[in-house]
């Protein structure tokens, strides 16, 4: 397999977790890595090759303006190793805007796709993870790309979760046919057409709500990129704010400290299991080559579970399984 | 005061666990109750005088055309007493859209208010309640009806939670001006006008995110009724799905559940602080009388709570209130 590109730049903790997280995902895993960088800002490298890059694209930087101007940044570099065949994936945790531009600029998307989507898996307990999408590439959406991420979201759900046919919902606020907004009526029109179920080999379940996310009733849910990108942070708040306030009823008296401690094991496993760390970042589905965004604060281990999620999607040919579904039949 | 007005048909656990809850506000709190509904259907409704309707608006009925038809509904008929002055507030757990529509067909709109919203409150940890409107009352928005819910939104704030000047944001995928669909920035452009802000006695904050809900880092977010209504269902079915992995943690083995049993009272005052019953249901605004929207699973405690904050919002006023927030300036 090609190295997985890393953008040694991007993220909160970049260069330091990023470089320590590559190190460990080639040592212990032995995945194929390179850094994208400026390889004298990036530390110990170990044995790790480094792809030149001077630029840094800021974490809240403009994206379009700045991948056109910042061709020599570690973002576009990455991406353009990817287009060039120097590499079989890209990923990073830096400026999300600008990881999506640079690789829809540099990799192109797929024939029959309108526009990349974000699909982030949210994790279910005691089940495999709801794949979201779009979580956040495309604040407005024309119906018809719905279609599209519903047939992007089952083939992804099947590659990386392997469930054979994958259930896909409309996230509305009803289960009914009628309910909803106007755009996501029409988005239920055209899902009900069987033709991209079919070609995606999925299953068409209809509208989904809210508290169908976190359940094992549903395995991709299509939305805008607006509602998505709501859903996902409200939902992390309301980790966030669960597991706080857990804390303070542990710590209530000697008593349940005392429990707390006994807990520790099965209550760190439980949050490991929920933290977003743990499912390996987002997939911009739909660009020509596989690309993970993984989240700002990305930690090591974080970055291990990246470059492993990219390098499975490069293993079981995902690029090519959207790329058939998404060819017209003859 | 008038007695508050509780449809007795409505809700999944209806007549039963209504009229429990209707005994209870009365005999234990002393509030002013009457019960609507078919009396023979309402077993033992103690001392409480019932308002006769024969008919019941099902839970999953047209909203619309039921409330034009079934004109003896126990829901069109709370609404009545209300506009009548033979009740001061209404309280339901029925069919919502029903609910809307008598509230708005019988008691009218307070002028200068395009749209009633649903207020929904959030319990926070620690902290008062946001409140998330527009709930789901309106699937689609103008842009200039979220400038009113922001005005309505911080008149109950103030009502309810006692806070001297609430703070309002904008529910977006980005903190910064720019960030959200078009429609939100339009409403961004709408919402910076401070006039609306000044009528209200509200602090408006700008844009914040789903991450922003379950904090106390703002008092009120608005937004369109499908946005708020996924948010609602989402942060339902995040609280549902890790309480249930919390039980799986405590249930691993013998140790862990003596630990449970020790941790027993701090958790169940943490699920009841989180759970939706326990805030006493979402207000209908806009409309020219109290009305309370509780969950439609609701039990005897959610209904004492219903009825509990329909009485408060009575005795402050809040009705008052909204109306002079929303008359012009002269």
């Amino acid at each position: 397999m090609l190295p997985i590109a890393v953008d040694a730049m991007g993220g909160d903790h970049a260069p330091g977790e990023i470089v320590r997280g590559a190190r460990r995902a080639a040592e212990e895993l032995g995945l194929p890595v390179v850094l994208v960088g400026r390889s004298d800002d990036l530390g110990d490298t170990g044995d790790l090759e480094v792809i030149e890059a001077s630029e840094v694209i800021a974490m809240d930087a403009e994206p379009g303006s700045s991948v056109r101007r910042m061709k020599d940044s570690s973002l576009v570099r990455a991406a353009e190793a990817v287009r060039d065949g120097r590499a079989s994936a890209m990923v990073s945790a830096g400026n999300t805007g600008a990881t999506m531009a640079s690789a829809l600029l540099r990799m192109g998307r797929i024939k029959g796709t309108s526009r990349p989507a974000i699909a982030t898996p949210i994790p279910v307990p005691g089940s495999t993870p709801t794949t979201l999408l779009d979580a956040g590439a495309n604040a407005e959406c024309k119906p018809e790309w719905l279609v599209e991420f519903a047939r992007m979201g089952a083939v992804y759900a099947r590659d990386r979760f392997s469930i054979e046919t994958p259930r896909v919902g409309l996230l509305s606020i009803g289960e009914e046919a009628g309910k909803g907004s106007p755009f996501v009526k029409e988005c239920f029109g055209l899902l009900s057409d069987p033709a991209w179920a079919s070609a995606a080999g999925a299953e068409w379940i209809g509208n989904v709500e809210g508290r169908d996310v976190m359940t094992s009733d549903v395995d991709v849910i299509v939305t805008d990129g607006f509602t998505g990108n709501v859903t996902l942070k409200t939902l992390e708040g309301a980790m966030k704010a669960l597991i706080g306030r857990l804390l303070v009823a542990l710590d209530t008296d000697d008593d349940t400290r005392a429990a707390g401690a006994t807990l520790a094991g099965p209550l760190d496993e439980m949050i490991s299991e929920l933290h977003p760390d743990s499912v390996g970042g987002a997939l911009l589905l739909g660009v020509k080559g596989v690309c993970v965004i993984s989240h700002g604060s990305s930690s090591a281990d974080a970055m291990v579970n990246a470059i492993r999620v990219a390098s499975e999607m490069v293993d079981v040919e995902m690029v090519e399984h959207l790329a058939a579904a998404a060819r017209p039949v003859d």
